[in-house]
């Protein structure tokens, strides 16, 4: 028997080869996880951070519903009509609200002249009629009319928005808005009257401390947001469509929101000021966003 | 020179477990992989799987936009002013505003009686009023008419929609909808005189291939559908929102949309059939949906 045959160094170094292959795909793998887990980061950079909010993290392991606690299961159904307008009478209400909804542009300069209350309760509540997924109406509009408050926001906003101008966003992004002339100083946030920060509930709160879902959330409260913004239009208030990035933990804290509430938008709402300026955009005409079939 | 020696078949035998390793983990990790690729199905299992749209992963690897291509340096800023009504006509044009909206329901049972098609342009130019990120106007609406068609779209959307129902949904979700009479039988993709189908565009395409980023793509197109319904609203139209899941792909391809559209949204439109019903749901009050401070 010999021991150390002419070929053991080779299947030696075959053996080692090999343990070295092991442990280098181990590692790899173990780096591609890491990635793998936080894709978003990456590919859509003005995704919020808030999923990174600690305090998310311990509530996220709670038992979810299990229990039906939706719709009554003796749900109703009623018969259901319409106003119905001549043809064009149709025709002319359509005309005149695309008039009107086409002089809305987003508007950074917004003066301190007071707004009725009565006329924000209004636009919110037009805005509550929005449809939704399963009609979990997953929408909190909180107003915020209190100085104070209203410069805590700025603050927390504009410490954030200063680092994603000048690390987080990008070059192409901070061009593309550089021609819209905003950056991380934000007037409107202390000037408007009223700023609406718009909470998608990302799953309901039940009584009994479960969780219930809330399908197509985000989609939900934008639309909701859709019929704000006609709202507002449709009383001669103006607005810019926020959506202030990483700012959304730091914000729900001070607004005392609960977890599974998620700052999904900001509107600072009141008149324009008198020396107001918009970029001078055009919109696409019907046959670059509309094909018929 | 012992070509066999003793040792000889013990580090065959180990080199052949250690292939057997690499092998085993290798298959693993990328099976891990296919998994991560795919996080949300997980845990929002109404998320379209369009992303497996095989013709995307080709074009995936082509050169992102690394060229300004965007708004102009040189985009002009102009004076604002807007429409300024009395307080008593803004309270009032409010509380009307109110009072339209909160008539709108999502109607499952449409007529098939004609409406103008000048109507079906004007509300399209109202959605394409919509603030968009970084005012990229990322969307598509397509107007189908064609009765084969729609029926073409029936087709594909009942089979899925089967599939969701029976096992892509879930117990609880199949449930709430169940309160909301809702299957996946939709007669209403052939009665409707129209279909809107809106396509989100997740990315530009530049003359020259290249891509442009399209912010926030997802949440302007849902605030253009917000303010579409508001306009269907307004002339007496009525729609149901869906969301045909897994449907997008096929949809896509039928109506012959480029790669870097996803269908978000499907609204039937044209009047309530005579008989048409709607569960009998309450809408939150505005203590329920608003936060004032």
């Amino acid at each position: 028997m010999a021991l150390f045959s002419f070929f053991t160094p080779v299947f030696v170094a075959i053996i080692c080869i090999l343990v070295v292959i092991i442990l280098n795909s181990k590692r790899k793998s173990s780096k591609k996880q890491e990635s793998k887990n936080n894709p978003k980061s990456e590919s859509r950079p003005w995704v919020d951070e808030d999923l990174q909010d600690s305090t998310e993290l311990q509530l996220g392991e709670e038992a979810e519903d299990d229990g039906w606690q939706g719709l009554d299961e003796n749900l109703q159904h009623v018969p259901f009509s319409s106003e119905c307008y001549p043809e064009n009478e149709m025709v002319k209400r359509s005309r005149e609200f695309y008039e009107l909804l086409n002089k809305r542009r987003s508007v950074r300069f917004i003066s301190d002249d007071p707004v009725p209350r009565e006329v924000i309760d209004n636009v919110i509540k037009t805005a509550g009629t929005a449809p939704s997924g399963a009609h979990t109406e997953p929408w909190t509009f909180v107003v915020v009319q209190d100085p104070k408050v209203k410069h805590e926001i700025r603050e927390i906003i504009e410490e954030e928005e200063e680092i994603n101008y000048k690390k987080r966003m990008g070059e192409k992004w901070v061009n593309d808005l550089k021609r819209l002339r905003t950056n991380w100083i934000k007037e409107y946030l202390d000037t408007a009257p009223y700023l609406i920060l718009i909470f998608k509930q990302v799953y309901g709160l039940l009584p009994d401390n479960k969780k219930r879902i809330h399908y197509y959330n985000e989609i939900s409260v934008s639309i909701a947001c859709g019929i704000l913004l006609a709202a507002l239009q449709n009383v001669g208030l103006v607005t810019v469509t926020s959506t202030p990035l990483n700012c959304g933990p730091r914000l729900r804290v001070l607004l005392q929101r609960p977890i599974n509430e998620k700052l999904l938008m900001l509107l600072p709402v009141g008149y324009p000021s008198k020396d107001a300026t918009v970029p001078d955009l055009k919109r696409k005409p019907l046959d670059e966003i509309r094909v018929a079939i």
